[in-house]
C-alpha cells in the first residue's frame, strides 16, 4: 500500500488531482543509465505547475501578489527507475490544509503502470518579511471556497 | 532542536562526519534569487561523494564491485535560503546500519553559521538482479569493521 | 538575414526539418528572469532527439550499433530572451554531409514568432577506438539513400 | 594549433587570464560516461565568474549598476571527454574590446594536460531599455584604464 504523506484533515473536501505525461530526456539520465535521483524534484515541479495553472493558483498568481511560497520540505521515495525516452505520468495531488500552507503529493508511474516514485512537498505562504501569512490572499481564499463547495471536481 | 532522521542503533559506533565548503553558482539560483530547492540534492551528493572518498566507500568502489547503491529515499527540510555566491558548508553524517543500507544525514549552513537545510538519504546495496544484497561486499564489511573498532575517528 | 552555419554541399538534397513545441520550465530561468544561456544546449537536444526519432537515426539506433556520435562543436547565437512559461518552437534542420558527420542547425522562436536564438551542432560518428568512421553504418547509409531519393520529404 | 576566436585589436593590452581547478561531479556525467556536452557552458561560467571577481568586474558589480550583460554568442569545440571525478582546469582569457562588449575565451584541460575543449562567449552591456550601452559604466571604464596601463598583470 502506498505511503501516506499527510494526515487527513477533518471535514476537508477530497484532494484535487491532475495527471500529466512526460518523456525522459537524455540529460536527465546519469551514468547508471537511469534518471538521476535529483531530477525528480523537477518532475514534481512540472506536476505542481500544471495543477496550479489548471486551478488558478499558479506561480504567476503568487508572484503577481508578491507572496513567496517557498518549499519547506520535500520527500521522495524511489521504487523503480526510469530510463532514457521512457514515457511516464506524474499525478499531482493537492491535499486540503486549513493553514497558509500548500501540501502536494506526487505519484510517478511508467508507461506499463509500474510505480516509479512517490513524494510530497510542503510550501508555506509568506509575507514580505518572510513571516508566515496570517490571512490568506483573496485569490487563494476564493480558490479554497470553490474547492470546498465542490466546484473544482 | 534539529530533526532526527534515523533511529539510533543499539551498540553502534558514533557516526562518521565530513564537512566540505562550497559557493553558490549562478546557474543554481532561480528567479526568486535563491538557490532552487531541487539543487540541494546535488549539494547532498557533493557531501556524500566526499565522505565516500575519504573513507574508501566511494561511488568508484561500488562501480568496480558492480554493486548498484540506488537512493531509495531523500528528505530535505529547508530553513533559510542561499543566494548567489554565498559560501556554505555541507556537513555529511554517516549513521551506522546493520543492513545492506547506507544512511546519510546532511546539515547545510551558511557562512554566518545559520542553518540552511537538513536532510537525509537512504541507499540500498543491490545485487546484479537488483535484489537487496544478503552479504556485504568485502570492502564494505572491512570498512564497517574499522569503523566499529574506532579506527576511523 | 539569418546566419548560415554550414556551407552548401554540391548536389545535396534539401535539408530535413522538424519543429517541436515546448514551454519554459521554472528551473530553466535564472535570477535575471530569463532562460539561462546554458539551457539552450538542452533545447537543441530536444529538437535533435525528435528529428532523429522521426527519421530512424535516433540516439537509440546509434547506441544499438555501438557507434558514439559525440558533439564536436556547438554554436549558439542569442537574439531575444525567453521567460518562465513562454511557449516556444524549436526548428531542427539536418543538413546533408558526405562525411561520417551530422550537421544540425537550430532555430528557436517564441509564440509571437520572434527569433529567440539560432545555433548549430556538429557530431562525428566514431568507431570503438574513437576514430572517425570510414564506412557509414548500414542503417545510416540507408537513411541517406532515402533522403537523397526524396523519400523523406 | 589552437583555434582563434577573436581578431586581435590594434594597440590592445595583452589578455587577462585566470585558471581555476574543478572536479567532475556525478550529475554532470551522462549515460555515455562522459560529461554531457551542455555542461561546459556552466564550466565556462565558473571561469568567467572567477575572473570577474578577481578583477572587479563581477556579476554583482553589473547587477549593482543595473547593467544587463547577456550572452550573445557561445561557441564550444570539444576535443577530449571528461569523466566522473576527473580533475580539470578552466583557463579563462579576457580579450580586449573597444566596444561595450566582453569577449571571453576558455581553454579546459585535464589533469594530464590534455586539451579537453576550447570556446568563447560574447557579452554585450545593455541599458535599461536593452539597447547596447553607448557609454561604459565608470567602474568598467576604470577597469579598462588599469588594464591598459598594465596594472592588472
Amino acid at each position: 500500500m502506498r505511503k501516506s504523506y499527510f494526515r487527513p484533515v477533518k471535514g476537508a473536501p477530497p484532494p484535487l488531482c491532475l495527471t500529466i505525461s512526460r518523456r525522459v530526456r537524455f540529460e536527465e539520465v546519469d551514468s547508471m543509465n537511469v534518471v538521476w535521483h535529483g531530477r525528480y524534484a523537477s518532475y514534481f515541479e512540472d506536476g505542481r505547475v500544471a495543477l496550479g495553472n489548471r486551478y488558478g493558483i499558479s506561480y504567476s498568481d503568487f508572484i503577481r501578489e508578491r507572496i513567496p511560497v517557498p518549499i519547506r520540505q520535500i520527500q521522495i521515495d524511489y521504487y523503480h527507475p526510469l530510463m532514457f525516452e521512457d514515457d511516464f505520468e506524474i499525478k499531482t495531488i493537492l491535499h486540503w490544509s486549513d493553514a497558509a500552507r500548500i501540501n502536494f503529493e506526487y505519484v510517478i508511474s511508467n508507461a506499463a503502470g509500474k510505480l516509479v516514485c512517490t513524494g510530497c512537498t510542503v510550501q508555506m505562504m509568506l509575507d514580505q518579511d518572510l513571516n508566515i501569512l496570517l490571512t490568506l490572499p483573496p485569490f487563494f481564499a476564493a480558490f479554497l471556497e470553490r474547492w470546498k463547495r465542490g466546484e473544482l471536481a
